[in-house]
């Protein structure tokens, strides 16, 4: 089903903006497993808003209640794990604007042609960037399961406004630590003139996108399956359902298309009795497999379609196109936040990948 | 499984290239489908090798038998179609040396980390491109289920070795026919100067990469589910099972990223009592969902990885870097014959998502 | 996963007996649709331990809380659906007996093999029968759903202590409504005599049990799929998840290994212009696809394994055999209170199969 | 889909009577195994016809080409293996009888409400008994499987024509070999009844049913999964894929309905340091996990609906009450040749937990 993530480890993802809680049941996780909720919500707190100056000013308490899953010692007993997070603000209003006029960029009307009139539009309903909580919920608990076995998953910002970041050498990929960076970037001056970009758009009522990568390092050799269930696959599969992403490369991607085989073909070397390459174009994986050298991976986000500007939609109802202004607070960017979650469902996704033996 | 896919329309795509035959078995065909199977072998011959300069003279005869699904009338009966290609050239030789030295940029070293030494070295085994055949097979009945809904998927050459053919238009694309041109490209001119550049490549014993777009038109609009069920997760999980693709993205993709959203979003209007987006950057999805609008995708190809220069490899046996000749007739570009098969998928999900209802 | 039963309408059931909260979420449940809570509430209380005086005296509030799913005017609006109910009584008591000796007939100590001292043994943690609650809560909308579409699903107790209740006409089975009685059966006669051996093996600190039979009526012809896809195999699989079933089995069951061709037949005869059988010995399913005639099935319960007297088992930390009595006031008999669990499974069943086109 | 079982081990059985081929593709076999074949051959003539003297006497040559999966060397090497068996008998014949007149028991009638005009009806199509030999072929793989891990099924005839065979102790079950006879039973005396009765019914023109009795010794504890993962629940839903099952119980079955709590409860017991139960009427199985006790399941068939004598049908074209009598040489009893069978389908389900990690 759509709202479910993984086969062995099974994350299904509730809740609409203002129903009553959003949430997460996550089957799969090994018995025996006692998570660290301070660290889990130090995770969450990442994809918090208004920790940054650029980022919403709105505020959200996601403290998240565990309501089943765990014996009386705080492990995992082999029951699914559900993690609740009630909705605070769900104040009921006036919402037929938003049921006669769908947003330009967001999941209105694709909504309405496919729920009709009985989908929920209070606050994006089910389309609302808010279910990405309950998402970063369980990809704290993944990233957790994940470095018992060695593997890490870091992402971080690679570019926004077309402001590029540093890259991390990919054969030996500095990983960055979050805790307290609420704009996690390589080289604290591209992250400063990303800002200085962000301010401007959102004095323009406007917004900008821009690209995550997030690197796995530790993934062990031979992860990932022929054909359909490669590493590649999955990971792609599960990072377009953040909203707004609308690419996702690995390695050299789509760069890969311009080079010729002898620039992009890896030398094999050994080292330390293992196989490694000498470069990494290939990004960790070949043939949908891994290889052992660290996963590359690059998440293309769009502008948020939420801009102050007035635009033009058609009126449901009357079918005529009328202007439209999207009113509320808004995040003029989106991908500080989204790094959390592309860790999250990077996260989620190996280590499903690696509890079910792919 | 890895070599299955889909949900309601689902393919088995089995074998390796030595192996006695290749196939997919093909279930969920609504019963008293008559399929073309002219159709089909034309389909599958735009696949198939020696039909440009540019691409290797070695040729292959992909007779596809029907050995069960069918009715003593030709139509599908309800049971699992099943087509069987019989691998002619299979003689045995001696595969001692691939056993012990992996190419670079191949799933060579992955599938021995995988499988150990009873992975099948063969040809590339299940790895090879020729896997590609029965899914152009499996393919070209989505095509047909598909027309008979209204909905047409058309691919083409977008970039080789960096050179650009035209874009179509996003909102009204023209949807090339490809029956008889080997180099499927809007523009014949970008495609003499492609050709130009595979030659010069292969003459340097080298290969290139490029970028196939596929353009799906007449998608209902309410196809794909929230979350990880949309049209972009689930075209992304099926392309990335296409050898050598490292990168696939929606609509501007990676360059949506440096857009602002006014820019970017895209707005409604009211056309003959429908809405419709004055432009299409969104490509036809919006929260993963089909708008109504045309969906565009590219799909990026690195180079192949067989080229003809001395490698760097490492002997499986003595774990030590040795130089390796990939020797063989091999295409310096995959990427026209890349073609239908960027088709086929994007037709079998398609399908797929529509007989289910997605 | 093995708390999810269904492939388009999907439920996931958590929770343990003295978790925070068990649950239920439904996926894929049509858009649109304004479940009557009342009469799920009624279905519920059928469950209910407490209504009759062969049942145990504990007494439970299974008040379901709709968390998520549903839009502002009370519809399903496309999300899943989440159920809540809140386990009231989980005041922490001793538990290290319980940890130590297994019950017999009970699932601890399989509990204890599969997930180790992680397990949670409150109450009887994931396994205990209160799970049924949020299994009756899904299983209550979906014979909403199915009543719009013509199907009724209603089961009653066929046997108990080895008494048996009237077997309904298959052709024209009497569909009992249920709404009053604690103790459903065809032939009141019948059902005190159960009574009377129910309570008979109480004062015997013992238990019993019996056999429920369910009706489905209105199934369209045409449903079900060959080999693993059919109306038994999906019935079987969902019913062998109801605490205690050993055994299910359709139309004739096993009485028909004992029956000649001659005699199991259905003739065929025309019936206001459709296909019907004279007999239903088939009990509506041939070759795993209904014919439109009842679809009947009878699941076997084992009795209580929950007993008064002194029974045997191992101390799992010295390894030794000791004596053992299970406190606590169970029900001597779960037959009645699994009627309304069996038909929440198979209107689960029967609706997912609908819906799925299946 | 519903040609298809298993999650990890996964066997999609194809074919119809009088395709040109019918099969298995089988995926998920680890790689490295190098299947017996001599023994796949053994325990696919168990299933052939002609064996006994109450069996139909038509023969079949069922041999099975593998035609992908295996490496030079014969051993599995990670990609889907595929058994293919050709039909040989598949000349064409006049069947617009069978296509107006179903026949009564079989999937005639359902198989046209489903699939139509286009349905196969040449020889039983998909529904023909006949696909139990790549059922059977992939299961002879999943017995070698397991005899690795030391796990052992085995069935036998329980009961036909209301003649039962002995039961084994269910602690210690005494698992027949079955190399020659081609009626599986443990007493001699009783088998020679059945096969009395067996023959008496073929001279009425009649045919009768049967229980086939399956044990799995060795099976480790703690496999399967709670409520609807467990043990009973993936073997029923399997068993009921075989043509003509209408029961399956596990223990005691519907025999337990009638005990008290303190007949059926098994007292558990220390044994050479693992716990083990002193009687076995759960019969390995738990809340749905196994303890490790051997798993007794027992399959009930009804009577071959093929019978010489004349029945009554609808004539689907003039919607008609007619008489019919089905020709052809059919077996008066399916229970001896579904012996294997039921072993198969029992093997290839606990393979497929076991690989699963279930």
């Amino acid at each position: 089903m759509s709202n479910t993530l993984g086969n062995k480890l099974r994350v299904t993802v509730f809740g609409q903006s203002h129903a009553p809680a959003i949430g997460a049941v996550i089957e799969g996780l090994p018995a025996g497993f006692a998570p660290d909720m301070e660290a889990v919500a130090a995770f969450m707190r990442r994809r918090a808003p208004g920790r940054d100056a650029t980022a919403t000013a709105r505020r959200e308490e996601d403290a998240v209640e565990v309501v089943a899953g765990l014996n009386e010692r705080g492990q995992t007993c082999g029951a699914p794990l559900v993690g609740l997070i009630c909705n605070t603000d769900t104040r009921s209003r006036d919402y037929s604007n938003l049921y006669r006029a769908p947003r330009p960029g967001h999941a209105d009307f694709a909504a309405w042609r496919k729920f009709g009139d009985a989908r929920d539009v209070r606050g994006g309903g089910q389309f609302s960037g808010r279910l990405t909580a309950p998402l970063c919920f369980a990809g704290a608990l993944a990233v957790q399961l994940l470095a018992k076995r060695g593997v890490t998953v870091a992402a971080h910002i690679a570019r926004i406004a077309g402001i590029d970041d540093d890259a991390p050498d990919p054969v030996h990929p500095a990983l960055p630590l979050y805790e307290e960076g609420a704009f996690p970037v390589l080289n604290a001056g591209a992250g400063e003139k990303m800002r200085v970009a962000i301010l401007e758009a959102r004095r323009a009522g406007d917004s900008v996108g821009g690209v995550v990568r997030v690197v796995a390092a530790g993934v062990p050799a031979g992860l990932g399956e022929p054909m359909f269930g490669g590493v590649e696959n999955r990971l792609a599969a599960a990072l377009f359902g953040i909203p707004a992403v609308r690419g996702v490369e690995f390695g050299e991607g789509f760069q890969a298309a311009d080079l010729r085989g002898s620039q992009h073909n890896d030398a094999f070397a050994a080292e330390n009795g293992l196989v490694v390459t000498e470069t990494n174009r290939h990004a960790g994986v070949l043939g949908g497999i891994a290889t052992g050298m660290p996963i590359l991976c690059r998440v293309a986000f769009k502008p948020t379609p939420s801009i102050a500007r007035e635009q033009k939609t058609v009126d449901l109802q009357t079918m005529e196109q009328v202007p439209l202004v999207v009113s509320g607070r808004h995040d003029p960017c989106i991908v500080p936040r989204a790094v959390p979650v592309v860790e999250a469902v990077t996260a989620l996704v190996l280590a499903d990948m690696i509890l079910e033996g792919a």
